[in-house]
């Protein structure tokens, strides 16, 4: 115990600890996490649905948002028709769905898709082939823009183009915010902790 | 309106809006944003305190952590001191803290410590000469790894490496899991609207 009444855990304790306990530890450093569904399709047509809490914003001009994708588990299949496909989409996980977008997480047989086995619909949207998650009340069309191989660890950087948005009607403000929680957008925290927010307030620009 | 009950804003739409809408506007695209503050020093020992909301895991084996910096706002500074000195620290934000937090945006000179003007307070932990904000109840010593431009729009991607953890013992799992609801972490979302948390679940690991 530190004279702060907090305890330390330094790199020799945690690299010592067993795989699944380090990740669910490393897991929870970040802070809260998104929680989006990658909805995708493959050159011959068959779907996939993989649940992501890797996604943050990258710059709003041009409007770019970046993924890490681990290839080593379940996304394997996202990637690759992504990479295929190049258009993809992004859905918020919400409170009604939270346990059917966790499921896309096993690790299913490439013939099936998650849409199926986790009981989420389909949808389509425009002109985008792409797959949406019609259960998911916030929705962005993207598109791959470019792929950085993180040589550290073998995980996978996609910077990729917003192309088009649906949000409820309610959730949208004037200024251009979207009212994420009123959508019923929730969080992730380690590697399985699912929880719902409530505003505490929003701030002016800040000046000095 | 969509016969889905939703509004769809297109590429074409959002390219139009002014700068400031359209920053609110995919900024809350990703979904919920961790909060942090990130402590830096620079060779001559000014230190410095930078709000982000763009922290992300990386990977638990190695331990890695990737950060977006902006260079052209506020944290230009950060970014040259972790440059420089290569350890810098990173604090989770909580209720007590946010206004101070946000105000740390601000386009503070040079000389300003973030520190003195937002109130917050620096503390030293173990042989790290980064300093950490006192308030925070979760902390991260972290170490630079290596820096990757994003040519796109010119924001920078830090991938660090997790050195020492500090957390509240009530917060520590036996299983490796922090619950940083409890420790009081709170996250964003868009530019600038700020969220408590309540867990909904915490579910084991999903397979076929």
């Amino acid at each position: 115990m530190k004279d702060t009444g907090l305890i330390n855990i330094t790199e020799e304790d945690f690299i010592n600890y067993e795989e699944r306990k380090r990740a669910r530890l490393i897991n929870s450093l970040s802070g809260f996490k998104s929680a989006n569904l990658l909805g995708t399709i493959s050159s011959d047509k068959k779907t996939n649905l993989s649940i992501v809490s890797s996604t943050f914003h990258l710059g709003a001009s041009p409007a770019l948002m970046g993924i890490i994708i681990r290839p080593d588990i379940s996304p394997r299949h996202t990637l690759e028709n992504i990479r295929s496909e190049k258009f993809f989409t992004l859905n918020h996980v919400n409170e009604h769905i939270y346990k059917k977008a966790h499921q896309t997480s096993a690790r299913y047989p490439r013939e099936t898709s998650e849409f199926d086995s986790c009981n989420l619909t389909e949808e389509y949207l425009e002109e985008f082939h792409a797959p949406f998650v019609k259960e998911s009340n916030i929705k962005v069309a993207l598109k791959l823009i470019r792929e950085i191989k993180i040589e550290e660890n073998g995980t996978h950087f996609l910077i990729s183009s917003v192309k088009s948005i649906w949000a409820p009607k309610s959730a949208l403000s004037e200024d251009g915010h979207i009212n994420i929680e009123n959508a019923g957008s929730i969080c992730v925290s380690g590697l399985d902790s699912y929880h719902s927010t409530s505003i505490i307030e929003r701030l002016p620009y800040a000046k000095p």
